[in-house]
């Protein structure tokens, strides 16, 4: 598999970009998090998934050269439009305002309607938390997963994401609703594996960890069963009662294509409101005695939310991003 | 089983606590949110949950007569010191304190150190939803839960909570990050049932439905597996960070009884910003979608989040709140 230096990859993701129509500071700051998303080992939200973003592009649903418009304000919180630009490209706008706000008023909030699918979620709170905030935002999706004691799929699987910034390394979390993503199961389904832990229900209503007897059903499991399934509900309407736009019941009806998205991003200055020296000594000996658990596997260490993820980087930044033949070959196309 | 009238049960709650020296409108307030939670159906942290209280207040834990005061505030941000009073109390005037931020902000959050164990979280959003408010927060816990890959109990199930006003009776969603409570599978076990999906891992490392046999390795499974422990961890911090006080980790330290905790409560004026009509025509379309779903079990209807507890109200207080006999005679003696 290739090993694409990062200042390669950015530079493929604008060029096509730019060919497809993009604006000079729209294309880079897309191909920038399209980049950074990659190196960050989130390759299903990074390079594999731009072809479909053109695709996208090419359907109309994205909208190139749009930047959001602030509808409405009331202090700490404004609702954006995104106008169908570029998802990830007005996640970060959303954010960097919300972080703006925070500044004024100790914390921000950015709905924003009429949005696309923001990429990787996690990206957002990583922004948050380099410019010294707590980052919290969510997105909604189109209905994919069944809600709690349903079996047709009618709420999303809605990522939520909440980050700590920290100088040693930020602490995030970047989960979907769902337990497993369809891009996770079918890949598993592909190579023949059971799923780690239980993803769905086969077609006798069993729990099972078997990609193949639950993509029979499409009854995927919510995080904590009824739990993620609450909450998914909850995410979604906030989103669309805080942005004025659309819930994943309203996605739903748009034919199938995912579009025109609801998402809020939050961010607290923690490190105008905690310090620095206090923020730093209250996370790292939390993480330290967390990291210093007995292990169920001797040889599995116990890793922080975004550990991972920080150590992708600084492999990938040092010796490329890992980009499958295939996936590379049909960028280089477009 | 007697059914108590509410104002029977909280006058009964309040003579214990103006026995133990509690002062009229904390006791008062306290008593009345005890029985707000024993009337929506949430016994075990309503009445069931009163003789420890008071055990707690015995031991000294619990600061009969302290309120709150402000520590620090920047804009919508407030950090205020429980003192160790009551943590329902405490609470209920953190996110009334969001509220009113929220109405002069569009967003308020409180953080609060110091303070003691709240007894059911979804209060505080039920509450910011009566005010019109989205309602947001959590608290950390003592460690109950091993991260993931870990095997001893070094995160708190830290319980997370998000609200939304509706007219016709508010979305809430009020969930541990652990799968079950401690007291859920010990009531399981002692009937002698099966848990209805997987709580945690047997003494051969299997995921495990059987609360006798989670009860020797305590190894209880967070809501979607990694994730959820990923999300007790980030709560944890940002109420550690926020409040500027204990953290799980801290909170251990004390000696094996849980008190001195921080939380975390946010409000935004949802009401103020969507406005009461779009806000209550976007959320019902899409509760009545999803209570539209097909059916797992044709009997089971699909519920929202808040839709039980709303029920069980309306029932308790027309019928009185179902008490048990060994519960109601010990209150009674105290």
């Amino acid at each position: 598999m290739p090993l694409i230096p990062f200042s390669e990859l950015k530079a493929e993701f604008k060029r096509v970009l730019l060919k497809k129509g993009c604006q000079e500071d729209i294309a880079d700051t897309c191909a920038q998090l399209f980049t950074e998303t990659s190196c960050d080992g989130i390759y299903s939200h990074g390079v594999n998934r731009f072809p479909r973003v053109v695709e996208y592009i090419d359907k109309g649903y994205i909208n190139l050269n749009a930047t959001p418009t602030k509808v409405d304000g009331m202090g700490g919180f404004e609702r954006w439009d995104g106008h169908l630009g570029f998802g990830n490209v007005n996640a970060k706008l959303a954010m960097d305002r919300a972080v703006e706000l925070a500044r004024t008023h100790g914390l921000g909030c950015v709905a924003i309607r009429n949005t696309n699918h923001w990429m990787r979620g996690g990206t957002y709170g990583w922004q948050a938390a380099d410019a010294g905030c707590i980052g919290i935002c969510w997105t909604n999706t189109q209905p994919n997963m069944p809600a709690w004691g349903a079996s047709d799929r009618r709420i999303g699987n809605n990522p939520f994401i909440m980050a700590l910034p920290r100088k040693e390394g930020h602490v995030v979390v970047d989960m979907a609703m769902a337990q497993f993503s369809y891009g996770q199961m079918e890949a598993a389904a592909l190579r023949g594996d059971q799923l780690p832990v239980p993803g769905g229900y086969d077609e006798a209503g069993n729990i099972s960890c078997d990609p193949v007897a639950i993509s029979k059903t499409w009854r995927v499991l919510p995080i904590g069963f009824w739990k993620g399934s609450g909450m998914s509900i909850v995410l979604d309407l906030v989103a669309t009662v805080l942005s004025g736009g659309n819930s994943s019941f309203r996605v739903g009806q748009l034919g199938g294509d995912e579009y025109q998205l609801s998402q809020v991003c939050i961010a607290i200055d923690a490190t105008g409101i905690a310090g620095e020296s206090f923020l730093s000594s209250a996370v790292n000996e939390v993480l330290a005695d967390i990291k210093d658990s007995q292990r169920v596997n001797p040889d599995q260490e116990i890793l922080y939310p975004g550990e991972k993820e920080a150590r992708t980087r600084a492999q990938n930044l040092a010796h490329g991003i890992p980009v499958e033949d295939v996936v590379w070959n049909k960028i280089k196309s477009l």
